[in-house]
């Protein structure tokens, strides 16, 4: 077992940051920080709902998901340039979207839509998770925003989102992989859980070998510790 | 806690055919059927390796996934008339494709390409699961039509794979979900895994409400008991 | 004049299948298969009519062809992957559509749409005259699904149609062209009729050289007499 | 039986002209009118192949066909603007393609590519058979262009071409269909014949109700008179 | 300083050709000719206006420039081909259409859409000022058209545009510039004017060098007096 | 005349701040922002030219110009979403490539490409003269890097550019106008100007009235005064 090269425990997240409001319009904007991985995280409000849902007295939270061109070691094309929008990126899209629906309560935020707009400046391994962890803070800004205009009373947020990468690198289960460990992990998970400990989505991929259930529950624990964390931070940074 | 609709027992697969050569000019090809859920696969091999692999010495195994519009209970309107293919079409032909690399050496295979697709002809839950079933069998054997042919020499695939979906309905878990049941799921988990009884990839999203670890477990059991079944009748249908 | 490969006479039609609810959800589905070309066809009827048409009491029916990637000798890439549907899918899209067409009252239909869907499983040849063949029957299926569901009354059949290939092989005409003998055809017909005999679509192309009146009478001769036989076969499959 | 409303005999085409020269750049370009059809086809030659025909000695002959936006009555969207074909213009660019190719010899042609561009300036039905027969007029043009730069010595056209609608309106075959008798046919069909009077293309379709063979053989009659005197034409302009 | 290659002063405009009602369907057409450069410009007025617009009162005035593949010296893709808009494209769209909006009084136009096409079907530099000189008289036909369809009562024009390029070649200030002058300019500018003699778009470009105020100077004076005498030359077409 | 929101004289410029090595990965890369507008401009460089300059021994340097969705005031549509890119953005991005491609010495560049991305994270006015303006300290910086690798020796920079909006609002010429003031503005231009004072692109626009030379002289040394404080601060970012 080798040490990791910015010097972390396996058990220890990288310096991470919240900055809320960084953005002047949207209703909610958090540039979140994961190490060097930078997303500016947005979330728009706006009355009305897709027309699927219309008439239904139900609201509608959505996100997307980009890496801007210069965010990854070598330059990658822009997919508004190809003309389509790739695998990878539909794939973590709906991902932010399923996670940050698992603990609204639609009824309560009524036809209004909340729309995520996670768009990685800097990646650095983790952009899926940092952005759901960022996200959920500028949807809790979002909805307080909605409730100062008078759009909603209730409280659509029933908790709290927060995400994680764990990884299994040489034989070593370890937390929040920057790019040179997630290259190298054998073993990568992505989980996402409440503020209540609860699991959202655990998504966990064999890159090298197949893994086992001992293997499978070191990561599990390993990604619950970490999202206690994350759950820490953003509460700190909706206290400020 | 309520039976289910097919009178089937929680922990009991749907009916599963799966049959052969049921193509003429693919390499290999394989109709397979979850109950009323038919997927055909058919691998092709070709000579040669996309660019970025040329000259590595190394094969390459992709998969393409998609439904016939008339595949669902409801029409639904072609990505090729669209002009763009959908996220869950992305999400779904990524996932195939990884599950089967990580059964392929690479360096066995030789600059080879196996091309897998993987196209519903009818949809009753657990597309991407029989999908991933199936397409181990065709990718079997086209692998031995290579080999028939001259075009490669050693044992390319390092194991087999399959998979199955579970989730928990009623509070209950359960195996190999319908559409009846997928809908209705709290939790829905799909898990592919080795003849060897190891993880390749473990996706699970929580529809309803978040879940706790004790759920978590017991939906690895099912499904891993679920895919033993699976490669059993995988080889029995290689034996034939 | 040499034999024909499969030992047919020239004016005999290959072994034809009609295979009736092949699938569960569409209204009408036919499996039809001309020797190895097997298309599936699926009639999805659906309440309303396209917006042009919208208030005029008139029923629409339309038609897509597509082919699976491995349907062919060697395997052709996506349209939906390429984003882009190609001229020939287009054309014998509109083919299938038009033709059927043909023997739709409208006005008996009512503001009802059916959608037919012809995705060839596998072709050898003659894929859009087995698609037309096929897709009458899955027309006849889903008219008869509606008056059952009461909702329609009249019929809005006013006849059967049924297509098939002619083409001229070293100066002689033959019928129902395999791929083998159509990329040596000099020259190639594809013929709809009526059940009752009447022209509906003649398509005759010069692939190598021109060709004078006395070939395509003789061609237009074999074409009818092919017609007649699949009218039967329709018929046939009907009744059971 | 009714009178044309332009007063034409039904045997009769409309007022042709070929104006060759129209363009500066091109090896060959022809404003080809039929009545008030007026359309611009334009010949550019160019060295080589496409990649799959290159090192085979074989030349290449293509087509494309478009309309401009005001070309019609009513004014239609741009094809570049909604980003895709529709299946009637590729339809039609692969039918002048094909017919253009059937009176070229490929070998004489050498390794050089003959691209026509056939855009419709203004539509008043017939614009794919004006086309057909301006653009024969244009590729002869950029042949002798290509010869008298001793870009090749042989002569790559075997013959001409020429092509005509026919239809039956009110019971009555007329020849070179304007759109208002277009909209009105019965049966709509059109005719590419080689200026030595055998058919390369024949597209009759029932629009109305299904014809029978002895109004075949009228409109087939009537469209070889026709070509006949476009030949004449076309052989006419390019003596001028 | 040499004398430029078709022998006119610096100062001179090419020969300049306006035909008026060159297509039969639209509401107003003109073929312009700059020298060798020709457009077909064509107007085409409908009821009502874009969404966005709706119950406002206000008229819309739009444009779309496209020049034909084979207008240039070497033939160029066609957009609709290449499934997409190149960005010149959009840009001269842009510039005509603001440049017409600059003359037109929204209110008396009333809910009337007025769609320019300005197709290139011969490119010798200048594309795009000719376009917008032609454009401004085929409005004013459609305008007049309207008028007399009872439409509009009011007069929707406030004045009239034109356009010419200027351009530094040598050292020397040049008045529009053919095609072999604008591949050798230092610096380009096109420049639209209203009749009264103010500026509506002025669009300078350093090809080679940066220009200094000097050269600014005297290139708008150059395009000045070049727009008062195409302003004159619209007023005696409009006036035949 | 009224006073400017915030405060400003009319020839004043908004804060500017301009912060170089914002990203890590790039070879340059600069967060600019002219009061509230912030755009990311990063410089990639890479061995090589694109396929049609390949053996010229010459340079390359290109630009794409991109809003966020959460830029604006109210959220935008995704252009990669949409599947095609506008024509204002196609504008900008050919716009800004240009106007650094007038201060490069592409023979001192070598067969080196760079690739400027500025991405507007948010919008206040000026996106576009803010993206030049940052784009060329970003440049430098790569031209620098580059220098530091050994990948060039001389110097292909052979000046430097800034850009600034200027416009007439209420009759008042104003220099760098933010969202409110642009929208009402009469006149609009955007001026491009070396730091040696000579003009790379003037672009003026008549958005309500057209402008008469007097007001197009005042707007010109505006612009002028502008781009000399602009060159200033780009000198002092580069030295820090």
């Amino acid at each position: 077992m080798t040490a990791r090269e910015d010097g972390r425990a396996d058990d220890e997240l990288r310096p991470i940051t919240i900055t809320r409001h960084w953005l002047d319009h949207a209703a909610g904007s958090v540039l979140v920080e994961f190490g060097r991985t930078k997303v500016l995280c947005a979330a728009s409000a706006s009355e009305g709902v897709p027309r699927w849902r219309k008439g239904s007295g139900l609201g509608w939270v959505t996100a997307e998901y980009a890496m801007l061109p210069a965010s990854t070691n070598t330059r990658s094309d822009r997919e508004s340039v190809k003309g389509r929008i790739g695998g990878r990126t539909h794939e973590i899209s709906r991902l932010i979207g399923r996670s940050l629906r698992a603990v609204v309560d639609y009824e309560a935020l009524g036809e209004n839509t909340i729309q995520l707009d996670c768009d990685v400046l800097q990646a650095d391994g983790g952009t899926r998770t940092a952005a759901i962890t960022g996200a959920y803070v500028a949807l809790a800004d979002a909805v307080s925003h909605l409730r100062s205009t008078g759009a909603l009373k209730g409280e659509p947020l029933t908790g709290s989102v927060a995400a994680v990468s764990v990884g299994i690198i040489d034989g070593t289960p370890r937390l929040d992989l920057p790019y040179v460990e997630d290259v190298r992990a054998e073993t990568d998970m992505n989980v996402v859980m409440t503020g209540a400990g609860s699991f959202v989505e655990v998504q966990g991929t064999a890159e090298g070998a197949a893994f086992d259930r001992a293997e499978l529950d070191a990561l599990l624990d390993l990604a619950a510790q970490g999202c206690v964390d994350l759950t820490r931070l953003q509460q700190e940074a909706l206290a400020r």
